[in-house]
């Protein structure tokens, strides 16, 4: 089986051919970095990188590139409102996105460029589309006449007449109320650049047609983004680009969004959402699992109960891989060559996670089985492959704690409690009180709380952070 | 006192006053991205960041704007060897640069705009020094002519008539040897961007001085950079600067270089000296603390065995601090009125880290004396003015737990092996050597490495990464 996507401008399961062998150029739409990312956001962050960590698994060169909007309606209010320039807000949640695709284990976008860092291009694109006669400025704004694009509404499947028309302050400069601002006018007190048509600021839509074919060409292999950017956003990026002769984008992926009862997460939501506070109380590799558990394209609810459930799971997997390990009296290389056949199928079929995970969950059943009945030979055999799968979903555990010390000083932590409590339990034993009280009391002060709990003691800092099993 | 800061354009040491009360804006020219940081641009981080927090401290409300130069002569050739655009490497490496900032302390800039997003502010002012007279085109560059800015070579202290002439490809378009290229005409197969004067792109000082304006306005308060930016660097962003009007920065600070036995650390070094590849082998605390010894205007010498000597100094401070919670058992609040006064007279004569921290040791050694007298409120105060300076410096151990569970987990990690020790030695003792042997492979198979020092035993993990004392 060779790679399918889902493209949604055919509502299809297509088989993908790049478009030069052995290279994928892939654009996705990143944060408008209005506030600190939510669980909702870094969901897409997953999902793409899964999907480039797969494209790099079946052998692509791998050029990601993921914009960061830097300027909007939303950054200029609170900017306004903490009374900073808009620059100051922008900068400080970009960082805190980088910081939550960091700790959530996305591999970082081979280039990250920012909306104000590209008004040249996205002048120069807006005057192609004014040569083309589907561009147009009033009052200040420049405007896409859709009217003009004959396949608009063709990504997002409606027809330009069934549209409800946009009820907005821009309304009265249009021809068409369907038309979209590229470009708006500078207002008193707003940051504004200068162009043929008068100062003013990107409108959103055409950094991503600019940005795209700047650093990937103008044909080229993937986009992708969230849900809710079909429409109006990608069908205005298309109508942009193609007027002005580019191919775009060749496959469009869309990921579902993550929902908190049934409700789409949106920013309203509260700060206990926020990847920041998440990461406090799951473990960041139990909560990309959770994330990977489902179809990128399939709506996925959030709790903390149900990432730690999911983690359970999760555990089993790393149990098995520490296990083996002890047996084996060594750790695992990653070799592809060691996937399980039916794992590469599901990733095949769309970036199928939750079968994939579901292939390795067998695997690790078999590795399992291998080790209770004393067979080496598999047991080896399994959890290299188990290894092997995890490390396409950016989930082997040892990259985690290669990657930060924190990662590794928790194994050893964990371990090492482990120590203290066998000690404290031979102690008492030996009715030594006076030893296992001392366990107990120097524990307490290096800041370790132990909880009991039906798999065995559960150590945490007694401040806020990191937890873990002791295991 | 208040403070004073030596100012390059007047080589004294000149008493501080802020444009606007309360507020600095402070812009500090950051990397080249043509490779990751070694010791030597992290030096230039770390000194910046502390001039930084003394103003914050001071009660000013800093802007600080640092650059990222994302394009030049050297990025392009490494692109080119790499067969991948310029932003590749650029991206990679100001990641790099990120984390190496990050994991020195240093708190993250308002603002760091890269250069190849301003692309339009540089055209603006290469136009108004066009209009002006100064600026001239040729063969597809476009030039400053220095010969019309009387002022030029006084931040270095030199005359034009004494300067020697640059000895390069440009010489032939110039009108004088000693002009220099704002702007370099586009060569085949190089990225380029559309000018009046033709495509090209920027060349390094254009964009200091188009940014420092964009963001902190045509006059400033405070420029900083390494020694090596004082000619020609700064010298021409004041000449682009001042001709079209703007008083540009009030106030020069540079900081000398690092050098390993003798020589300029340059870029040509090894990969040995890179911030990530030291920080494997130093604690990143102890890196800072030894970076923060010496005054930022004197050269200073590196190796691993310095900042480990220095390292222990640092301990000691540490050492106080840990003693003084046990016998308070509490931890420290920050609190500014808590500095000795000493030290705010130290920072406060040109940011005079070393008297500084001579202070700091002052305070600890009083500290000490009073926990071995059992003066408990005396060792409670002087452990809150320890903690208290350290803050400033960036350098409160309890801030780098906080900020990341790898520092917290150490010091876990300290007391769990103390433990492990101990209870092998009582088993010892009681000569149960089957539990001695037990707990010395438990603490191997965690991948725990214990070396016994003369200051005890001291532990690390067993691949590469974190050592600590066991304390």
């Amino acid at each position: 089986m060779v790679l399918h996507l889902h493209d949604t401008s055919t509502r299809t399961v297509r088989e993908f051919a790049s478009i030069e062998p052995g290279r994928v150029g892939m654009y996705v739409c990143g944060a408008t970095v209005q506030g600190p990312p939510h669980v909702g956001h870094i969901r897409s962050g997953v999902a793409f990188d899964i999907v480039r960590r797969w494209l790099a698994a079946r052998g692509y060169d791998v050029t990601y590139v993921r914009n960061v909007t830097d300027i909007d309606d939303k950054i200029l209010h609170n900017a306004g409102h903490e009374d900073v320039p808009y620059w100051v807000v922008a900068m400080r949640n970009e960082r805190a996105f980088t910081e939550a695709y960091d700790v959530l284990g996305c591999l970082p976008p081979t280039y990250e460029p920012r909306a104000t860092g590209h008004i040249p291009e996205m002048v120069d694109l807006m005057q192609r589309l004014m040569d083309e006669g589907v561009g147009y400025a009033a009052n200040g704004d420049v405007y896409f006449d859709v009217r003009a694009y004959a396949d608009y509404g063709s990504l997002s499947g409606q027809k330009v007449d069934d549209m409800l028309a946009a009820d907005d302050a821009e309304a009265r400069s249009k021809r068409d109320p369907r038309d979209f601002a590229m470009w708006k006018g500078a207002k008193e007190g707003e940051p504004s650049w200068e162009t043929p048509w008068g100062p003013g600021r990107p409108g959103w839509h055409i950094e991503c047609s600019a940005m795209a074919r700047k650093y990937l060409g103008s044909t080229f292999d993937i986009h992708g983004g969230g849900l809710d950017l079909v429409f109006p956003h990608h069908e205005n990026e298309i109508a942009q680009s193609r007027c002005v002769g580019d191919d775009f984008a060749n496959y469009w992926l869309h990921n579902a969004w993550v929902t908190t009862a049934g409700e789409k997460m949106s920013k309203s939501l509260g700060n206990s959402l926020l990847v920041s506070e998440v990461v406090q109380r799951v473990r960041p590799i139990e909560l990309r699992y959770y994330l990977a558990g489902a179809h990128y394209r399939s709506m996925l609810e959030f709790s903390d109960a149900m990432v730690t459930d999911a983690g359970q799971g999760f555990q089993r997997i790393e149990g098995f891989l520490t296990r083996a390990a002890e047996v084996i009296g060594d750790g695992f290389d990653v070799d592809a060559d060691n996937r399980h056949p039916d794992f590469d199928e599901a990733m095949d079929d769309d970036i199928n996670t939750p079968q994939a995970i579901a292939v390795i969950h067998g695997v690790v059943r078999e590795g399992n089985a291998a080790i209770a009945r004393g067979d080496t030979e598999t047991a080896r055999s399994r959890a290299q492959s188990v290894v092997a799968m995890l490390d396409v979903l950016g989930l082997n555990p040892s990259d985690w704690r290669r990657g930060d010390a924190g990662g590794r000083l928790e194994g050893a932590v964990d371990a090492l409690v482990a120590v203290a409590l066998e000690q404290r339990q031979a102690a008492r034993e030996r009715k030594d009180f006076a030893s296992a009280d001392a366990i107990r009391d120097q524990l307490k002060a290096a800041g370790i709380e132990i909880e009991d709990t039906t798999d065995g003691p559960r150590w945490s800092l007694s401040d806020d952070g990191g937890s873990s099993d002791v295991g």
